[in-house]
């Protein structure tokens, strides 16, 4: 049973790497050849355990595990077969095997579920084919922006929409603005992702369970303007608008590591942080600062209370600099914090696997904080992985997969009976 | 006699301000039109004094009044006529007019010299053309870099050498290496030019006697490297090139500080400061950092001293931050101490005419770098200018700049006397 169930998990991770190699990486673009092929290779597996697949309007794989009790609300496990350019093999694809094996592991020690256990492959996690991310999600809770069936794949150049429909979608189904799953009628959500940081490589241990996911406010071209001048110009009279990007900069990491300190983490991250091309020189004062910010929290409160310390921080950097800082566009994620429950569950079920699994926060957002703030009760599992995620070295055990889908088959076999 | 020797300042700032005109600012291309312009226009001038005009092999413009005594080493006053792109009308022509007017003034006044005084154009001292500024001066007295004659002009893309030959200098003269005028054989240098910041304008004072040039020590490309990362990834993990570059950029700041508080002046400039455009985004922690330096100070030991904190704080930020930093390319130039009897002779001429003339060191460098630095004695009248230079905002009063001239005619009446 181990034997069969680890040359399952091994030939899906092998077969997915395959599909969309671009060495030294993968690419598997969204709506493109890559993520369709991933998705028939899986279905071909759900279907040999005889899970019955469909596709919804938003083009999302489904593989269905029919439960006894139709009126019992299912379970969903989820995750995406899409990648960035020249990612790893594990980010997205190891979760959707991770649902398809604790199913094969579940139906051969002769379990059956009493509510139905649904797999999801979910389109266009990754925000990098249209600016946007965790589509599929979007797509299926009538989560999607205003105006979002309009942008454009960054390579084909086809609409959101021409993209849904070419992959067998219905975006004028999503158009109407109504979920294509009612998120009271879900009895959870699950998902498997690789940690995209090394605390697990630090805590020594293969799996965690995931306390929540970060929510965002992004700030992509805040703007510093002081007064380009002569590099003799004394200190006084300066108005230089790179020292002050300096200052922001460092003012956002104090309070990032006082905030950590008291317990309340969260990550700022500049990662556009420049003079500005056009206009700078060696021998002149820089009077114009552009960066981008990232700000990332736990907890909506938490949130709102450091965007209070961020317009605090520009308001004090503007007037010690004499610059202006215009803090421009404005967006905002909500944090997908886990349901208490399946926190318990996942940890009880880790327990009696003897594994230690650390309860930590998620690094990375992921479509778990669609179905949370949609009021699904959500959980995830986290697999030690090295060299983070999105670049080609991302380093994944395949026996650190097989103890998380231990643990989720585990729960399952709780949670749907 | 104040009345003729107003009209005659403002008609040549008049006069050369029209050449190169560019609106809103001035444009005047070394050995372009505009500084040919230019120096036909001050000739002409100078031929209406009796003064004898001539080119030498690096096309600067010598004009000449001869004194009594041929024996005597002649006293030059220089400056130059070429501009910034876009810059003021008052950087470097003033000096050149106020040359010419002194002269005037000393003849209407019935002076006759014993020493020749001799008043100079000389070209390209901005660095916007080549990449290298002080040229004119560079090529009196052999201090021109090796390969400097094939450096290309930013905009007619001939070689220096060419550019010169095509002014009527002979750069094959300039090849030999051997200064066109013994420095040894020069009674002294002197300069008017506008300060480029606003000490004058702070101290109520239109004319200032300059104690130094500061000589610099530049980087033009400092690298800093650490680790391109997830937006997810905790503090502890990151080796951000951006925050390693904030770091560098404060610590030197800090050093400015410290040393200006301690009586030793010095500034460090970075005018280039930033992620790279081909691989930075808002949600990648930056790997990848670069800026330019430019250290000044006025002191070859303080430039020597600023060096050995610049790299023990490339150390410590390399350290802290998990970065390495490569310092690069590197170029200096020597600080220009003005001559003391020289300062003390402007400062006694000041006196008589009622003006406190404080001294200062001056932000930028100048032509008088290249004499001081040949061993010329050498002295600078800095005049009052709100808005810095190299910009079209520059704003120096006519008044301000003949009380300079005034200063300097009544010191020629007795240095060359």
């Amino acid at each position: 049973m181990i034997a069969a169930q680890r040359a399952l998990v091994q030939s899906l991770l092998d077969g997915v790497a395959r599909i969309g190699a671009d060495p030294p990486g993968i690419t598997r673009e969204a709506y493109g050849q890559g993520e369709n092929a991933a998705m028939a290779l899986v279905a071909e597996a759900a279907e040999g355990l005889g899970l019955a697949c469909s596709t919804d309007a938003g083009a999302n794989l489904t593989m269905r595990w029919a439960g006894s009790d139709p009126e019992a609300p299912p379970i969903l496990i989820g995750s995406h077969l899409d990648s960035v350019v020249q990612g790893g093999k594990f980010d997205g694809a190891a979760g959707v095997i991770a649902g398809i094996a604790a199913i094969a592991a579940l139906q051969a020690s002769g379990f059956r579920p009493r509510a139905s256990i649904e797999v999801m492959a979910l389109r266009c996690e990754e925000a990098v084919w249209f600016g946007l991310g965790l589509i599929g999600s979007r797509s299926l809770l009538a989560r999607l922006p205003p105006g979002a069936l309009e942008l454009k794949h960054a390579r084909s150049g086809l609409t959101l929409g021409q993209s849904i429909a070419g992959c067998g979608g219905d975006p004028a189904r999503l158009a109407e603005g109504l979920p294509l799953r009612d998120p009271q009628q879900l009895g959870a959500y699950l998902e498997v992702h690789i940690e995209q940081a090394p605390q697990l490589i630090e805590a020594g241990q293969p799996v965690a369970i995931c306390l929540a996911n970060p929510g965002n406010i992004r700030h992509p071209r805040i703007r510093i303007t002081g007064e380009d001048a002569h590099t003799g110009l004394p200190h006084r009279f300066r108005r230089d608008a790179g020292l002050a990007g300096a200052d922001f900069a460092l003012a956002l990491e104090r309070l990032w590591l006082e905030e950590d300190r008291a317990g309340r983490p969260m990550a700022a991250t500049i990662g556009r942080f420049h003079t500005l091309a056009d206009r700078h020189a060696m021998t002149v004062v820089p009077g114009h600062f552009e960066l981008s910010l990232d700000l990332r929290a736990y907890h909506q409160a938490h949130l709102v209370a450091l965007e209070a310390r961020l317009g605090a921080i520009a308001t004090e950097v503007a007037h010690a600099r004499d610059v202006a800082i215009d803090l421009g566009e404005r967006s905002a994620a909500a944090p997908g914090a886990m349901d208490a429950a399946i926190v318990a569950g996942l940890a009880a079920a880790a327990g009696r696997l003897g594994l230690a699994a650390p309860r930590l926060n998620s690094p990375g957002s992921h479509d778990a904080n669609n179905f949370a703030a949609a009021g699904v009760p959500t959980g995830m599992l986290l697999v030690r992985n090295a060299n983070g995620s999105h670049n080609p070295r991302e380093a994944m055990e395949t026996d650190d997969l097989i103890a998380a889908i231990g643990v989720l088959a585990l729960f399952l076999g709780e949670r749907a009976a």
